[in-house]
């Protein structure tokens, strides 16, 4: 497919390099919009394929759809393949399996018969979606999202850690409590289930205590549940609420000592002493 | 209706559009809480007519109710038309909107007969009780929460972005898992719609994993959710700290110092004493 | 029982009226713990008293410790009453109706025979528990909280009625939308309920939406639930730090023009530009 | 097995301690290492033995692995108690009295036949787990978790305290109002359970309100309840901020221009220049 004719060549795949991997163009853009759509639209097809009442009286329709979904795919595929700079860096990055596994299952159920489970793997172009992050000022803020969450990482695994360690405690208490009485506390991981379905308040009610012991302890795993859900929440405001707060430290370096992180109203310089700011501020 | 008789009518229209639009009179403050009452308690009449028991013995009350709210909204609705000065840009506002929807559903019932679905549009009346918000000081109080909203909004569409790609993800595979073995999860909208259910903490239970594997997933997607129901909580409080902290310094310059920092109702520079605000404000 | 007898009674009124309204002395709070612990225990029997498999077979006991704590809060009441200053004022107060309910249905009920909803209202006892909050230090504690929510009342209150409204609109529309085809929905009245029950992420699942609109619908509210939950917490949270970042600000007046709220490093009135702080503080 | 040996073996019993008790070694960590996974595998073991499909097939399996991870623990709590100082108070420490009751249960097993209760007590093993919290940095990031809880314990006690009050109450009222009706409210012990289960959001449905005013009351209770969860994150979440913005500035005061609110890094006075701290810190 690719010919190495030099110049001409190498420019066609500069450009599209830039429509496809970038988004600073217009054309950029419009590609990046057009994929959005097509990924929605060809997930939906499988959504709407997974609903018998539509896949059994207009099974033909689906078929014809998604290799019209996966025709497209396909030709962006070899086009990203052609014209990246590192083929294996991108056929072995996140995106690039993405991109293969999303045209991969329509080919291969033509050699193993239309299996289900293919049908799953497709929801998977979805996760292409994330691509759309790349678009202008969406990054920003997500950026702040995503750092404040890095920053209180430790401290949510930490917790994290302690309320599943607890679930595991309640599991073995309730499954000991219950266990002989309630047939759905059959085992321990069934009860940690339970635990965990409590503990972070979704209570499906498919699983529920009956006898007055086994309630009183879920009365209290709730009250705890309810009390320590203020600690993630915490967390991650005081993370970001520290981040608003130091807006006000100012980035102006010391000429004396270069150093930063001086107070907006500082005149001297509170490592070395020099005077930072000569006038007064 | 209206004639054009110049000075006499048009002061009536003043005072008319004085009185429903407005409420910074007395009498406007009193219609408004007239109209409030009334909204209220024709609210009220259709929801206890949707109850069976009520409506099979008191059909005519109910009628005869109906039509009298419907004759109040009528003229009030006629009097704002009558009174208003661009009569289309009215008609064709929101709140014009709403008004006409108010008492259409009774009139189109005379014709149509008494459908059950025009029963619902009257419901829609309620949303003129946001009329209510123009009463005084909950302006300010509602636009602080509005305003803290609106700064957090590009935040909180990512973070909601996030959240729903992540139940598409969750719903394929829960259908892949759950699929064959509990008919609940018997297509991938459905098992998203799970997945909604279960992120948000809400748990009805009418749709719940019976296999390990599925619980497990459940298991996690819950934990996910309770971690990550602290990232909004986090946008929208550290955007609210932001504005606490930030309204009280403004960001003038003494003249005589060039020191920033100043409290809004400062008069004196408090670093040199110099005058800053040459009126008290 | 109470004879004017001049001073050696007035003393024995002054002292019981110490004990039992107040808590700095060591017998006040001697008698405010016996009367929790009896308040807590008369409570434990009510509650006991209402799991039929005990009061079947052990139902004269019950009746035995009811007319025992019902003699000690008639002691009681009839103490507070003969030695309060103003004893129509005490009657007809918040604890004072509170007090004479606790030890009122006992005696109905040897009047009326023992009526079923007289023991409901022996619950109530439990509102005397309030008394605590006199107890030492947990006031302070407990009036941060109280001033917090007190100050951001007026937001929370526009904030739970545009909830409120919502679940009014959302109930109509699903029970447009499920009345037919779900028995559940069967009244707009029971769609809120319905309504409430989801966006408050409680979820019970006795009620739940079957057509796949009515699903896509609880969808949106349940998200649109998630996503506001983070107002009300924003609001405290912010009305709390306000509190904690104010501490910053002196008490100090200033000697010249008497008013208060300078900063900590202030040198001079930021009102009247007068030397505040005599040494560069 | 302990010989007072003098040097020697004090060496030895020095090493072990060492090993065991502290992490800061290569050896140490190795140790506490794959003490973690020996705890976690057990822990496996118990469960997996819970779930009856496993036991009845391979019972023996469990057996032979039960007694392998009881030796690795009772060798392990050997050379704890034989290299510790104090004895005693090892054993009679929380996590003594954990050790010995990972070990003992396998022990009494054989004396009192397989008792099924005695496996819950295995599950306790996990809480040796929180012995990992002593690895390096992840005691700091606890440790700022830990303080924060303690500091807003009081304010959370009293919250949790008048949220129990309002469920007893809630409870009481609601055995009155649906009580003859709706079998499932039997008793108030399980009215409150329900309350409990309600404003917590938990909501399981399988106890839940049938009468329009029961369904009012559950409503109440729920807004309530979504209400007053910002109350707990409120509290923690201003005391972690408090914690953020406190850190970074110290209490000392320039000893030339006597001024606060230098930074903890600070080495020179930021509004006279002169020096604060001797030491470049």
């Amino acid at each position: 497919m690719e010919k190495p004719n030099r110049n001409g060549y190498s420019r066609l795949r500069e450009q599209i390099f830039t429509i496809i991997f970038e988004a600073d163009t217009k054309a950029g853009k419009r590609f990046d919009v057009f994929l959005l759509v097509a990924i929605i639209l060809s997930v939906l097809v499988v959504m709407l394929e997974s609903v018998k009442t539509f896949s059994e009286h207009d099974h033909q329709i689906f078929v014809y759809l998604e290799w019209f979904f996966t025709a497209i795919f396909t030709v962006e595929y070899a086009l990203r393949l052609y014209s990246v700079k590192n083929r294996w860096s991108y056929a072995l990055s996140f995106f690039g399996v993405i991109d293969l596994l999303s045209i991969l299952p329509t080919y291969l159920s033509l050699v193993m018969g239309g299996a289900q489970s293919l049908m799953v793997i497709r929801v998977l172009r979805l996760l292409r979606v994330f691509r759309i992050f790349k678009l202008a000022h969406l990054v920003t803020q997500s950026h702040i999202l995503i750092r404040a969450l890095r920053a209180s990482r430790e401290k949510i695994s930490i917790f994290l850690f302690a309320v599943l360690l607890l679930t595991f405690v309640f599991g073995a208490l309730m499954y000991f409590v219950e266990g002989g009485v309630n047939e759905k506390f059959d085992s321990i991981p069934r009860s940690i289930y339970w635990c965990i379905v409590t503990i972070t308040t979704v209570g499906y009610g498919d699983i529920s205590p009956v006898t007055p012991l086994g309630q009183a302890l879920a009365a209290i795993l709730m009250v705890t549940g309810y009390a320590i859900i203020a600690v993630p929440t915490g967390i991650v405001t005081s993370e970001m609420v520290k981040k608003v707060t130091r807006q006000n430290v100012t980035t102006q370096v010391c000429p004396s000592c270069a150093r930063e992180g001086h107070d907006a109203n500082a005149v001297f310089c509170k490592f070395c002493g020099s005077r930072i700011n000569e006038e007064d501020k």
